[in-house]
């Protein structure tokens, strides 16, 4: 290691055993790209794994670690954190299932666990299956709200992006009613996200961060015909932004601003409710997208797609969007993130 | 004309002249498409769509016709109903004005007026400009509101309908602020839509209408997580939709449905307010969109575009969404809507 700084080490959590997990996760161990930028520790039960690698065909030497080696295994080298938490006879491939959500579990836990204490510089999980994971344990919301949890944090901390290829996208409102989300938007909660997009693509090594805020109402509001939240709350906060430096504009109308970005007018939406950037972000290309998790004290990316069930066990998964996840993952890793810088 | 049922009548009104409408009415004159499908009555000032032609570079016969010589012009050929309504000079390619405005209404009320008498069998328009219209007429709202109060109809009658080549869009709010969208959901108002859907689309000739109803939150409530308006109301609904032997089902999460539609899995979706439908039949195609108004009494379509001011009167509009509006009235026109049919 003597002279070179050894590559990002990425916890990679085997998500739901019943899904296209586990061979997804042996197939970026195998995966040249992701050698080349990262190195895996692979967190999950060793059987699922090696039957991962059996339907994806794969033969990749991964060096088995105790956690208390972490993070002194060798560079270049993926390596393995062996879980046995589940009896692989009760996997039913395509299902979802207890002891599956809870070997999920489990190994999410560990690899936040990991993160928190520098063992490992970020953290990447295959697809999760929620109801899974809420037969093993009921409060199970989402992976924002456990992670809080988990690691004694405010669940406002944490923001959920969704990126695509050319777009990211950040939203200020999540998994609330449609009805309450008016109610939600302040000037202080739109600017706070405005920043958190500005520095996570800044971590993320963006140069260009152009960030069109999206309206709330139809046309956005039509000049307060259809709704005064543009003119109330959203204008003043893209103002505020804008005063501090930032390089965002809008309210935009909602149906039309990620046409724009698409075409390449901006690198990234901020929308105000959860359904205003999905609708768009998976008809944009559903398994091309990541999620990045801004606010751990260490990255946490997935890909944006599930379990895929349907396909789960016959070796077809695309690696792409989980690829591109750990890449992300491992970008990220170790960047000082520091305060948002003004923008000229 | 012994013996042959002509063409139908399509009112095709000229929009606003600043932008693509001219040279669109030109081009869809010449169209061997539009002239195999319908006859088309080109409504508007005569040196518009003339100055049109020249930037199209067409050379169509148009045969003027007056107005009470209505229906009886010779089938099979274009015809031209001259309302000089505004003062060339005074048109500024690519700018909002009211002398546009003030054109483009005189032109669409009088193809309402020749609709609602049954002058032509149905009603096209090139693309307004609704800051134009409203420097001219500054109650102008939408097409559905104006349209309703010109011809003295409820404007809950009228719904709009978004049809891209393979999945048709209706929505059971529109212009509303988004805070009151939840208050305005009853069984009684989407039932209405589910109908109104079928209706249309069987009017339209389609033989499979497969109806996808989407939720109003986050993964469609999420069983009651995130709202219950899928349980409480739309739910319901689809239930008694379906009671009545429509091809309908749901709630569906919002942010796949349309992505299952584009695959193939539904004719058309429901959505519960503008947004949810706009982003994604925008992403989906810009220029191939259509419009339909239903609940007049004669077929009113339009390009889902506008008047794409960036390039007119540069003749390189796409006619592609129009031809689609005219092609779409046409086939409507004259065809018995009555009553939805009961689907086994």
């Amino acid at each position: 290691m003597a002279g070179q700084t050894p590559k990002p080490l990425v916890g990679l959590v085997v998500g739901d055993p019943a899904g296209i997990g586990p061979e997804l996760a042996a197939r970026l161990a195998a995966d040249s790209m992701v050698a080349d930028a990262v190195r895996l520790l692979i967190v999950g039960d060793r059987r699922i794994f090696d039957r991962g690698a059996e339907i994806a065909g794969t033969h990749t030497v991964v060096t088995p670690v105790r956690e208390d080696e972490l993070p002194h295994v060798s560079p270049g080298q993926h390596s393995f954190l062996d879980l046995p938490s589940i009896d692989p006879a009760t996997v039913v491939t395509g299902r979802a299932g207890k002891p599956g959500g809870a070997s999920a579990l489990a190994n999410f836990r560990k690899a936040l666990d990991l993160g928190a204490e520098r063992r490992v510089d970020a953290v990447c999980y295959t697809p999760f299956n929620k109801s899974a994971m809420r037969k093993s344990y009921s409060n199970y919301e989402d992976e924002v709200s456990f992670s809080a949890e988990h690691l004694g944090l405010p669940v406002t901390d944490i923001a959920e992006f969704n990126i695509q290829p050319r777009v990211w996208s950040a939203r200020v409102t999540s998994h609330v009613p449609l009805s309450r989300v008016a109610s939600l938007l302040t000037v202080p909660a739109i600017l706070n996200r405005i920043v958190l997009t500005d520095r996570a693509m800044r971590t993320a090594g963006h140069e260009s961060r152009r960030i069109a805020v999206a309206g709330l109402n139809p046309h956005a509001g039509d000049e307060g015909n259809f709704g005064r939240e543009e003119i109330d709350v959203i204008g003043p906060a893209v103002e505020a932004a804008r005063a501090r430096g930032f390089h965002c504009s809008g309210p935009y109308s909602p149906d039309t601003v990620y046409v724009r970005a698409r075409a390449g007018e901006f690198d990234a939406v901020l929308t105000m409710y959860h359904d205003q950037g999905q609708i768009a972000m998976k008809l944009m290309g559903f398994f091309e997208g990541v999620v990045y998790f801004a606010g751990l004290p260490f990255p946490l990316t997935t890909p944006a797609h599930g379990t895929a069930y349907e396909i789960s066990g016959q070796g077809k998964a695309d690696i792409g969007a989980n690829r591109a996840a750990v890449l992300l993952a491992g970008r990220m890793a170790g960047r000082t993130v520091g305060e948002p810088l003004a923008v000229a």
